[in-house]
């Protein structure tokens, strides 16, 4: 078999605010494409993913500091540009196909829109910085805050500190993401995670396989 | 006196490539400054100064991670715009002088010029996102690259590990943002101490007093 001949993988987003079950999805995904015969998937999630990013990571998420919107979106830029370098075009290359949690329109709901920065300069910025390869698929999970608050159940970090009329923000922010970028398709995730994971499987062989 | 009485500091770079005398050049800047009245000098160095910055200055400059140019710009940019937000603004604001040893022309010599990024992506993401305030005067002290090499006198980090080719591309990179550039001005920093203290100061007289 030639180069030429192995099949690009596809790359797909599963990205919402926090708690609305991008991880169980992702997960679910990975499960359903390795079953179906797809043979090499790699799972991620920003920001981190590579030594560098999780090394940002901690930074962003760390009570220690309290960079600006405009900081963190260029950091968050920086992580997720090393993990497109690094990891994601390299799978794609080899023909697996990539599964990420958060990508560009966690930038634009959380740095953009909750975060009053300019949107369309944060997405020149990342498309310009950040933009390839571009996800085929970005799935947006939208479910009310407060139960999303509710199934997080973990220790929040310096982010999901910033409270409920915040992350009110947010969610509008990846509904508006979805509403202006074709590759974006906003899901319901309050429904039972059987159909969400139907409904997310449902876009996955309609615009990616 | 109310706060509109207070007259605006001024902000002063110095640049140029690894040894070239920046830090040297600074501190007897800052000490003149002192000496001719100014009553607040804050001496700042480049990635750095603020505890995010210093945090990323370990990340750029350790040798456990390797970011590709285009990451490097991102994070010197994320650094650069937290210390213009939380060091040099406010310190202009009351009144006080900023001189700062590396600012935009570090990052178009090494990431741009020597790191085969466009320079003018580089600089419009700079001007975008890192912009203001800007330095009246930016000094770039030029220095044969192989003097230089040895005068820093300190083991080296990740990016000084890159050669002589390198370091000449660098250098070349400064001389081409002091000519591009107006607020940026060449001084031979191959001259005595003395000499290159005395032309600084000739240009901090001319253009930021």
């Amino acid at each position: 078999m030639t180069a030429e001949s192995i099949q690009r993988g596809s790359f797909i987003v599963l990205d919402g605010v926090d708690g609305c079950g991008k991880t169980t999805q992702a997960e679910r995904l990975v499960r359903r494409l390795r079953a179906e015969g797809t043979q090499e998937v790699l799972h991620l999630r920003e920001p981190g993913g590579t030594a560098l990013g999780e090394a940002l990571r901690d930074l962003l998420l760390s009570r220690d500091h309290d960079p600006s919107p405009a900081v963190e979106t260029l950091l968050f830029a920086a992580s997720r540009r090393q993990m497109l370098d690094e990891l994601v075009e390299p799978a794609l290359s080899r023909g697996a196909w990539v599964v990420c949690e958060r990508f560009h329109p966690s930038t634009f709901a959380y740095q953009a829109w909750a975060g009053d920065l300019d949107p369309a300069s944060v997405m020149a910025l990342l498309e310009g910085w950040a933009g390839t390869p571009r996800p085929e698929l970005v799935c947006v999970l939208d479910v009310p805050v407060e139960s999303a608050a509710r199934r997080r159940g973990r220790p929040t970090d310096r982010i999901e500190d910033k409270g409920l009329i915040y992350q009110q923000h947010v969610a509008e922010g990846y509904r508006a993401f979805a509403e202006r970028y074709h590759e974006a398709v906003l899901i319901d995730g309050s429904q039972s995670p059987d159909v969400v994971a139907d409904a997310v499987w449902k876009e996955v062989t309609h615009r990616a396989r």
